[in-house]
């Protein structure tokens, strides 16, 4: 028996987790100690660090400071010169006798820095964020609760029952309302809990006029349709009172054509609001062109003050307080800011974060940013964002059933069927673009309002649901489930999955699924190396992939299959104490002479841990 | 006979020369033209561009504008929208039926966005730029006119006679002066024009306390050492008279410990002076903790005046009027304006190319920037830089010789030896990173008086410097030669190669390499192909690189092999036109059948140039 081809135990591996950075968070000037695990198979006779203050290569020699059976471990200090500090390795040995170590793995030549390891001296996220698993709601189609009856429907808006089909294209398609509210939350947050979510996040509760609300008339109040504010006040409450966290949902990019700002703009030239957008007489500037979502200019000076700095002013308000809400999901981060010559960008995220945080302390801010963050998330503003480019498109790459064919969020092709190897070296690839502070503070996403879901992005095979939410709860980030996920609610693209959730009629759940998300929840929660473990690629071939989580106190392996394949045998010596652990989700590995073997027949997730020899 | 396996003329291409974008210099709001060139054999269905305008991905069909027997070519338009857009291009089809071509190839899954297209709405770089060749002079080295004997050997100097050993290492490495001065180029520009140059680069004239002269004590006089103003305006005059454009180098990030504002700020805590460091008590920040160059602080509104703004001050001053500079080579630009937190970088380089073009319109600025310049070289600032991480690194992992082991600027360990595959990805990867108008501003150098020489690079074989000297002449990129190596003037490091030129001792010339050089020059000069080409690669392995520089009016296929290797046979019909073509150096092609045979017993460099169908 010999291991199989091509795993990755014998390459050289740093990643930004505790187990090889002293210190996540380190101020301006910190020295940070910094570990390179270095195969004794990988030949190497020395290793330097290589960092760039002031934005001038300087190299740092490592020194080995400790070797196991498998293993050189070598250790160098990085001083934190500037706030964002880029690094990588250089390693003399193995076959070019010259290799780098960077975020996407080992390079026998130069390398630009984009795939540097990256590590800041910013304020760090709140520590509930670390650990934080997110349920992902969309107010109108949630619950209804019984006083959802005594409401008018608004102008814009037209009625539906509970188990009308969605409209999903067509006029009909914002407007169409079903009445979920906030008391239907409040009543079903059992469901939740004993999922064993730790956060929910809201779509936007601000009145609107379009079913989900992007499209905000003011930021003052919250929808009377959806039961004003003080059924806010009390979901959030009653959400606390059990250890839940609540995120709102703010579109900093643009406000709707309905807005009062933009009312008071359009009203009169000399009013204050006229400078929150960008007017050219009549014509103003609108997201993607959309006239009804009117965009905003940051070079207003009220406008910052009225979002940001102001006390009673929109980023503030609906944070302070014990029922305020735990933090905000910025819509559109990725263009806030941005128009033309105009790029405030980073002035407007770090306002933000900082008018959040100084109207609560442990407030997070996450952003939606569908694609390269590698500029845009470095840690000054948000604390992550929500992660589809490097997590949800190539986990959809790996398990899109070839008669499902989902778009994704305006690309022009369907999604690409790949193999596990292309999942592998993308997940990498966008990993590396972030700090680690920043990837582990970013959403996990298999599905939301605005995408296929993933019982219907796998097809008939129930199984692969599995292995999603497999991926979803063993990978770094915070995983959020858009809710019916977990009871395989279906949905072809966005609209079609704002289905209204199905509590009056049980067949529609599938508790299979259901019992499957339990699961792996409580295993990630009751496992510190799936919580903040680093991430160590392992194999990766068609249809498996396997990687570690490794902490300190305890490894986890991960064994995805979304079908049968060949046996992967690891040589166990490469992986110490590993005999000793016990399966935290699935049925366990086998050992077999000095390798630990991994099967499937079909769709599998198995999560084995153990505590490492040091 | 068939096309040699790897050849990559199958490969869908595009870049950012005129073959493929309709303007080089397009304005905020323009719309630019793109062409991909999409050979049949690629197998390709549908061409998308996408763009991210304000920071969000938006995609647009191209259409198939037109058909070669070999190629479709699609085209799509582009709007300015940022001044820096990135764009990259989704094809359907192929084996994945998903590709992106970006500034590094295909990939059949998605990659981050830092391998994009760049292209931006920055004033251009002068037109006279577009054709420089560059030589640089290091003018205590390069002759010594007969006034240098009546001047007085200042008291930090040793004298040395020209044909003194230079002293590589110790303390009387920056003391030796060998006397040459600004009369002395004057009376070799001869030698200069011979060779074909159209640009001389001076390394420091300002007074310092060394013999390099980055020390600078004044930035308000030329060194009476080297004939003071008069001398530099003589210079300057006689160069300008035969068409030749003369560079001045600035240091921006520190003074010499002997500058005259360092003397003012360290007097009198209240002199204006004293806000152009970063000191804290007795102590001050300085370049790499050496204390004799003390940083510049930009936080100072006044040393921003003096260096930039004020007409009078150090960047006007010396490219006012005709005898003035025509551009300036900014020292340890990456480093300038950056200090712990402090980062004005992109300002400072603003600023001092606004202060060049507005004292003259035509001013070139050049930045000292050793490695990644992916953040750094946006065209904002300099119009190009010392590309030394994406051509002179690779260039030497391909030519050094086995026995030569130079280090390279700082990096503990040897430039490895590579094959040429990795030498084309190494290229490839950093050329990625720059806006092509940057890349085609920077400057190609095989050597500088910081490094080794390329004749003692390459070791006995001396064919082997034509190879360098070959690709530096036709890759995209101003050619810098230092002075000397056109003739064979060894160094094995930086200060080894400053050797004084060896104009009284013919037997120190080696004809052979001058000849090659003027050779080079002159095919460059007359192909407009090599001088503006795009660059496609069309084959790299071990011994050999070949590549396309493809205008619409002139195409040249370059040819290099650093060792004798296997015949390449690529298909003609890929080439469309190249059986009518002609050598423009070299002994030219064979052509076989339906094949072209690129062949090389040692080191070879063969440059084939002809007109292309379309």
């Amino acid at each position: 028996m010999t291991a199989t081809p091509g795993h990755l135990l014998d390459i050289p591996h740093h990643d930004g987790s505790a187990r090889y950075v002293s210190q996540a968070h380190p101020r301006l000037g910190d020295r940070v100690d910094l570990l390179v695990r270095v195969p004794h198979a990988a030949d190497v006779s020395s290793v330097h660090l290589r960092a760039t203050p002031d934005a001038e290569p300087k190299f740092t020699a490592a020194k080995r400071v400790a070797s196991t059976e498998a293993d050189s471990w070598w250790g160098v200090p990085l001083e934190m010169h500037n706030p964002v500090m880029n690094y990588r390795f250089l390693l003399q040995g193995g076959p070019a006798g010259y290799q780098w170590l960077n975020g996407t793995g080992v390079h026998e030549r130069d390398v630009p820095d984009a795939a540097d390891f990256r590590i800041t001296a910013y304020d760090r996220p709140p520590a509930w964020s670390d650990e934080a698993i997110v349920y992902q709601i969309f107010p109108d189609r949630f619950a209804r609760s019984a006083g959802a009856d005594a409401r008018e429907t608004p102008e814009w808006a037209v009625a539906a029952s509970w188990d009308t089909p969605v409209a999903c294209r067509g006029p009909l398609t914002g407007r169409q309302l079903y009445g979920g509210d906030l008391d239907g939350i409040t009543e079903h947050l059992d469901h939740i809990a004993d999922l064993g979510i730790t956060t929910i996040y809201l779509t936007p509760v601000f009145p609107g006029r379009s079913n989900h609300r992007y499209d905000a008339t003011t930021f003052e109040a919250i929808d009377p349709v959806l039961g004003g504010e003080d059924a806010l006040r009390r979901l959030v409450r009653a959400a606390h009172a059990r250890g839940i966290r609540v995120l709102g949902d703010l579109t900093t990019n643009h406000t709707g054509v309905g807005h009062e700002w933009f009312a008071a703009a359009r009203a009169d030239v000399d009013a204050p609001e006229r400078g929150f957008y960008f007017f050219d007489g009549e014509s103003y500037a609108a997201w993607l062109n959309v006239p009804s979502l009117p965009k905003l200019d940051y070079d207003s000076a009220e406008l910052n003050r009225r979002l940001f700095e102001d006390p009673e002013g929109v980023v503030q308000r609906w944070l302070s307080g014990p029922d305020g809400f735990d933090g905000w999901r910025i819509d559109v981060a990725n263009m806030t800011g941005r128009h033309g010559i105009q790029d405030r960008y980073h002035t407007v995220a770090r306002r933000l974060r900082e008018a959040a945080t100084h109207a609560r302390p442990d407030a997070f801010v996450v952003a939606e940013h569908c694609h390269d963050t590698s500029r845009d998330a470095l840690g000054d503003g948000w604390h992550g964002v929500m992660n589809y480019a490097g997590f949800t498109r190539p986990l959809w790459t790996w398990l899109r059933h070839p008669g499902h064919a989902p778009d994704f969020l305006g690309l022009p092709v369907i999604v690409p069927r790949l193999g596990g190897r292309a999942v592998m070296e993308t997940i990498r690839d966008f990993s590396a673009q972030m700090p680690w502070e920043t990837l582990t503070h970013s959403f996990g996403i298999v599905g939301s309002h605005d995408t296929t879901r993933v019982r219907s992005l796998v097809g008939d095979d129930s199984g692969q649901v599995d292995v999603a939410a497999g991926m979803l709860m063993t990978m770094p980030g915070i995983p959020m489930i858009t809710y019916g996920d977990e009871i395989g609610m279906e949905g072809a693209f966005g609209e079609d999955g704002r289905r209204p959730m199905p509590w009056g009629d049980q067949t529609a759940w599938d508790e299979r699924i259901h019992e499957v998300y339990r699961a792996l929840i409580a295993a990630r929660r009751s496992s510190v190396a799936l919580r903040s473990g680093g991430l160590r690629w392992v194999y990766a071939a068609d249809d498996v992939l396997v990687y570690l989580r490794e902490h300190r106190d305890e490894v986890a392996l991960v064994h995805l299959a979304r079908l049968g394949h060949d046996p992967v045998r690891l040589p166990a010596g490469g992986l110490a104490g590993i005999e000793g652990g016990r399966a935290a989700y699935g049925t366990g590995l086998s050992f077999e002479g000095e390798d630990v073997v991994l099967r499937a027949t079909g769709p599998r997730v198995e999560v084995w841990t153990w505590a490492p020899d040091r």
